[in-house]
C-alpha cells in the first residue's frame, strides 16, 4: 500500500507525485525521489524493484519474517533492514521496516509495523540544510527514528525489573516473580538480537572506506551507533543483573527457608520437651510420689508451661523465634 | 553411486551425459559439468579426483566421518564441506555433503543423507540467469539448500524449549523436564558445531579477498552468510534460554521445597499440639478434677478440635497450607 | 551558567576576558581561549556553537541525559563526553562534563555535577611547560581530572566489599549482606559503563593514527588511557569477586543448614529415645514387674537420664552438637 | 639416545647414516637430513645445536618441563614444542616432542614419552612425491601423528562423559558421579592447553605470510590446523556438556531430595495420626464410654488402621509415596 | 638507597664507577651504564631523570603505589613497570620494579620488594655475548628474572587447591573449605592482574614493528611473553578449576545432607514405629486381653524390637543407614 511518494527537487522542497512521473524526476542530478510503502504486496515490490533497479536478494529479505537486521551494500544501492519494537499491553511486538537506498531514490517499506514514520518527513522540513546529503539523509532519519522507538521499550523493562528486584528483596510472591524475571530477560534477548547486528552494521558506514552514498554523512551514522551502543550496553546490564539477581533469589530462598525451618525447630523443641513431661507422668509406676500430690497436677502443668517459657525465651534471644 | 552427470553449456541450457564423455566437455570455455554422488565409493570418488584434479587433502576429508563443516580454497579449486541435519523421530541426525568446484566444473558427494537435493537442479532451471556465475552457482545453490535445511529443524527445538518452559513454570515432571532441557541443549549444541565453522568459512567468500571463481556473485554468498548469522542467533538465544531455565528451574524446586515444607509444618503442629493435650490427660494424677467431670471427655475432643480448627485458620491465613 | 573564560596568549600567560572579547583572541595564532560553563542554558551554548562552529549532533549530546562516554573527532573539532562519579551519602551519583576542542579553543560545560574542576586552571599554571601542546592541553587536564576523580569511588566499593566479604564468612546478616552484594555489584556496573567506552575512546588518542590536535601530546593520552584501564581491571576483579562470593555465600548458607538440621536431629533423637521410655512404663500390661517395684520410678528416670546423656556425647563427639 | 639418523637425497631416497657423516650431506642443495632422538642428554643435544646452528632458547625449551605448545620460527629454523597424550590406566600421561627444522634438517627430540613415531618414516617411504616439500614434510608428518594422537584420548573421555550421564539421571551414586565429572573435567583442561596454543601457532603456518621453508606446503598445514580445530570444538563441547551437567545434576539432587521428603512427610503423617487415637484412648478421663464397649479395642484399631490405609491411598495419588 | 652504578665498555667487561662519572661514559658510543636503586627517594629519582632525559609520566609511575604491569614506549627511552610476587607467610606479597632503558644507560628502581636481582648481574658476566644487544639485554634480563619470581607462587597455590579438591571429596571442614578456595581464588587473581598487562606489552617488543631499541633481540623478548602466556593459562586453569570446585562442593554439600536426611528419616521411623506400640497398649480399654498375658509385656517388648530390628535392616539394605 503506498503511503506517500515525495520528490526532492535541486532546492530541497518537497512534493508529492504520483508514482508514474517518477522517472521523469529521477534523471534530474539533484533530485531524488521516496517511495514510503505499508504492507507492500509482491506486485507493489516487483514494480518498485523494476523501476529503481533493486538487488533479488534484498527484495527477498523484504518477504522474508525471520530475518536478522542487517545494513548491506549492494553495486547499486544501499539496503537497511530494522526491526521496530512496541509494547503491546504485555507482550513486545516487533515490526520491520527495509529501507532502499540508490543516489536518486530512497524506498522504505514498512511492515507488520502500525507506527507511522512521517515524523521523518516533517523533520526533513524543518532541517532542509541536511537534505544536502541528498537521499542517504532520508534513511538516516528513518534509521534514528527507529532507534529511538528502542528507548521508551527500554525504559518500561527497566522498570519492571526494579520492581522484581524490591519484590524479590521482600521474598514476595517469590514464584510468581521467578516467572516475571525470565519474561523480563526473554524480552531484554528480543530486544538484544533486533541491535546487536545493527552496531555492526552501522559501524560501516562511518570511519573506514564507507560507500559512496554515505559521503560526507558519517557523523550521523556515528551517531546512530552511538545510540546503539547506548541501548546495547543498558540491554546488558540488564542481562547481567537478571543473572545475578536469579542467582540471589536462589539464596534468599535458601535464606528463608533456614529461617522457617529454625522456627519450626524451635516450637517443635517446645512441644516435644511438654510432650517428655506428660509421658513421664503417665507412667504407670506404683510408687511416684508426686501423682497423689494435692496440688501434684497444678504443679505439673505448671512446670512444662515453665519449660516452654524458658525455652521460647532461650530462642527468642537466639533469634530462632 | 552416480546420481547425475549434467553439463551445463554455453547457452545455459543442460544435458545429462554420461561420465566417460566429461573431458570433451571441460575445455569448453563456457562449459561446466555437474556430477553429482551419493555415498560414493573410495573408486568411484577416486576417479573423480584423477578427472578434476583434485586436491588429496580435500578428498580424504570426504570420508571422514568426523569433521568440522567447512570452505577451503585449494589451487586449483574449493571445497564446500556440509553437514545437514533432518530429524528422525526424537533424533537429530547428521548427514554430509561435499562439493568441490573448480571453473568448469562441480563434483558434489552426498554422505550419509537421505534428503535429495535435486531441488537445485530444478532452481537452475527456474533461475537461468544465475547460472552466468558458472559452476560457483551450483556451489551456492547447494550451500542454501543446504543451509536452508537447518531452520526446520531449529524450529522443532525451539517448540520443543517452549512447552518446556510452560511444564517447569507449572511443577510438572521436573526430574524428566530436566532430562529434556538437557536433550535440547545437547542437539542446540550439535547443530551450533555443525554451523559455527560455516559462518567463518563463507565470511571468506564475499567482501575483501574472494577466490577468484567466486568472483562476482558475492551477494549470493553473503546471503548464505547471513542465514547462517541467522540461525546461530537463534541457537545462541536457546543456548541463553536453557542456561537461564535451568537455573530458574533449580529456584522453582526449592521454591516448591519451601512450600511443602511449611504445609507440612503446619500439619505437624496441629498434631503435635493435640498430641499435648491427649498427654496431659493421660497422666496419672490422683488429684485431675476434669478427668471425673461428666462431660469432660467431650470437652477435651471439642477443646482438641477447637485448638486444631485454630491453627489451621492461621497457617491457612498465613499461606502455609 | 558562565564559570570563567581566559585566554592563554603566546607565552602562555592567562588572562579573564568577557565573553565578547574571544573572536579578537581567536585569530592570533598562538592563542587559545577556555570557555568553562556550568549546567548551560541551551541559549548559552548555542552562542557557543556558533562562536566555534560546533557540530550540531556534538550540542545535542550535552543536552542528553543518557549518553555513553565518548571521545569523537569532528571535522573541527573533537568532542569528549565524560561522566563524574561522586558518593552522595550511599548513593554513587552521576555528573556529566562535554569538552569541545579545536585549535584555538576549549569549551567546557559541566553538568548536574557539584565538584568544581578549577584544580585543572591551577595546574596549568604550575606547568607552563605543558601549555605548549595548546588546547588540546586543557582537555587532557580536564580528562586526568575526572578519571582521578574515580579512584576514591572505587577504593569506598572496595573497602564496603571487603566487610562484606568478612561478615558473609562469619555467618552474620545473611540476608542483609545479599543485598548489599547486590547493591555493590549495581555500583561496580554503573562505574563500568561510565568507564569502558572510554578506554576505547582514549585508545584513539595515541599509538597509531591520531587526531592532528593531539599530535606531539599522545603520551599524556596513554598515561589517561592506562588510569581507565586499572580502573577497569580492579572494577572487572570486584564483579568477579562479587560473582563468587554470591555463589560462595550460597554454599555457606546450606553448610549452615545442614549444620542446624544435625543439631536438631540430635536433639530430636535425644527427646524421642526418652519419649519411647515413657510410653513403654505407661503401657498397661498387668505384668510388668518393675512398675511395682520400690525404686522402679526414680530407676526409670536414672535410665532415661542415662540415654540422654549417652547420647548427647555421641553425638557431641560426631560434632553433630 | 639416537632412535636414528636417516639422510634424504636429491631422489629422495632414505638412508641411515652415523651421525658423524651428518656435515657431508648438509651442503648438497637436495639433501636433508632427519635425527631422531629420545630423551636426549644435554650433551647429545648441544653436539646438535652445534651442528645445525640452533637457537639457545629453543634448545633450552627442549629441558623445560612445564611448557606451552608452540610453533616459533628463528632466523635459522622453525621451532615445534608439541604434547602427546596417552591413556595410562585412569590417568592421561603427558608426553613432548620438540622438532627442529631448517632447510636441509629436521631435529626431533622425544622426552617422556613411549611412543614410538616411526610410523612417520614408514609414511615418508609411501608418500615419496610428499618429499618434494624437503624438510617441512617431517615437520607436517610428525605434528600430524602427534595430533592424531589426542583423537582416541579424546573419544575414551566422550565415552565415560556418556557413562556419567546416564548414571546421572538415574540418580546412581551421585557422590562418586560428581567426583568422576570432577575428574573428566580436569582432564578435559589438560587437552586443551596441550591443543589451544597449537591452534594458533599453526595458523600462523598457513594463510598470510609463512615463514619461508613453509612455502607451498601451506595446504598440509591448514590440514593440522583442520584437525586442531575439529579436537578444539569437541573439547568445548565437553567442557560446555560437564557445566551443564554439575549444574543438572544439583537440581536432580534437589528434585530427589524433595522426593525423599515428600515421602517421609507422607508416612509422618501416616504414624502421628495413629499416635493421636492412641493418645485420645489412653487419656484417664472417668465417662469415656468407648473404653467399656466390648469391642472397643478392636474397633480403635480398626479406625486407626483406616485412617493409615486412606492417609496412605490419598499420599499414593498424590504421588508423594 | 643506591645499589650499584656499572658500566658495559665496548668490549663488554664492567666495572663499578660512582654516579658522578656518568656523564663521562654516556657518550662513547659502545658504552652503557646500568645504575641499580632501591626504595628511590623522590631526589635520588629526580636526578637521574635530568641525568638521562627520562619522562616526567614514567617518573610518576615509579611512585604510583596502585599501578598497571605495564611496558611502553617514549620518545628518548621504554619504561618497564613490573610487579613481583613473593609469599609472606600466608600471604603473596606484591612489590614494584621500574625499568627505563635509553640506547646507552639501564635505570632500574626495585620498590617494595626485598628480593634482590643481582642475580641478572651474575648472569651478565656469564653471558657476555649477550651484551651485544646492549642495554637492552639489562632490561630483558631483568623481566626474564621477575617474570621466574612467579612460577614457584603460583606452584603453592597449585598445591593449596589440590590439597582442597581432596578435602573437598571428604567433605572435611566444609566450612573452612569455602574460605580456603575463596582466598586461593583471591590470590590467583592478584597475580593475574601482575601478569595479564604484560602479555600485552611484551607482545609489542616481537613480532611486527618493534622499538629500534629491542631490534635484533626480539627472540628473548618472545621468550619472556611465552612464560607470561604460560602463567596465565596456569591461572586460568586454576580459576576454572576453582569455579567448577565451588559448584561441585555445593552439590556434595546437598548430597551429605541428602544423606543426613535420609538416615534421621530412619531413625525417626523406627523410634515412631515404637511409640505407636506403647500408644496402642497405653489405652484404656476395658476389654484388651493381651494386657492381662502373662508374659503380655515381654512380648509387646520383643514385638518392638522384632520391628525395629526389621525396619533397621530393611533401611540398612536400601542404604538409608
Amino acid at each position: 500500500m503506498l503511503i506517500s511518494c515525495v520528490v526532492y527537487n535541486g532546492d530541497r522542497e518537497q512534493a508529492d507525485i504520483p508514482l508514474e512521473e517518477i522517472p521523469a524526476y529521477l534523471h534530474a542530478p539533484d533530485n531524488f525521489v521516496w517511495v514510503a510503502l505499508q504492507d507492500a504486496s509482491e506486485d507493489e515490490l516487483r514494480a518498485m524493484q523494476k523501476q529503481f533497479g533493486l538487488h533479488e536478494l534484498a527484495v527477498e529479505d523484504v518477504f522474508n519474517e525471520v530475518q536478522r537486521p542487517k545494513v548491506e551494500e549492494y553495486d547499486e544501492h544501499l539496503f537497511v533492514y530494522l526491526q521496530v519494537p512496541a509494547y503491546h499491553g504485555e507482550e513486545v511486538h516487533i515490526g520491520r521496516i527495509s529501507i532502499f537506498v540508490g543516489p536518486n531514490f530512497v524506498l522504505s517499506v514498512r511492515q507488520n509495523c502500525e507506527q507511522a514514520l512521517l515524523g521523518v518527513r516533517a523533520r526533513a522540513e524543518r532541517e532542509p540544510h541536511l537534505l544536502k546529503y541528498g537521499s542517504v539523509y532520508v534513511m538516516y532519519a528513518l534509521s534514528d527514528a527507529v532507534v529511538d522507538r528502542f528507548f521508551p521499550v527500554v525504559d518500561i523493562l527497566d522498570d519492571e525489573l526494579e520492581k522484581l528486584e524490591i519484590a524479590m528483596f521482600h521474598n514476595q510472591e517469590t514464584r510468581k516473580n521467578m516467572e516475571r524475571f525470565y519474561d523480563v530477560k526473554y524480552k531484554v534477548n528480543v530486544l538484544r538480537h533486533a541491535l546487536l547486528p545493527l552496531a555492526d552494521g552501522f559501524s560501516k558506514l562511518y570511519g573506514g572506506r564507507v560507500p559512496a552514498l554515505v559521503d560526507g554523512a558519517e557523523n550521523y551514522f556515528r551517531d546512530v551507533h552511538d545510540h546503539i551502543m547506548l541501548l546495547n550496553s543498558q540491554l546488558d546490564a540488564m542481562r547481567d543483573t537478571i543473572a545475578t539477581a536469579i542467582q540471589v533469589n536462589l539464596s534468599l530462598i535458601t535464606i528463608d527457608h533456614g529461617e522457617v525451618n529454625k522456627k519450626l525447630a524451635a516450637w517443635g523443641a517446645i512441644l516435644v520437651v511438654t510432650t517428655i513431661f506428660t509421658g513421664i507422668w503417665g507412667m504407670n509406676f506404683t510408687y511416684m510420689p508426686e501423682l497423689h500430690w494435692r496440688f501434684g497436677y497444678p504443679m505439673a502443668l505448671l512446670i512444662m508451661a515453665g519449660c516452654a517459657i524458658y525455652l521460647y525465651r532461650r530462642f527468642k534471644k537466639a533469634d530462632w523465634l
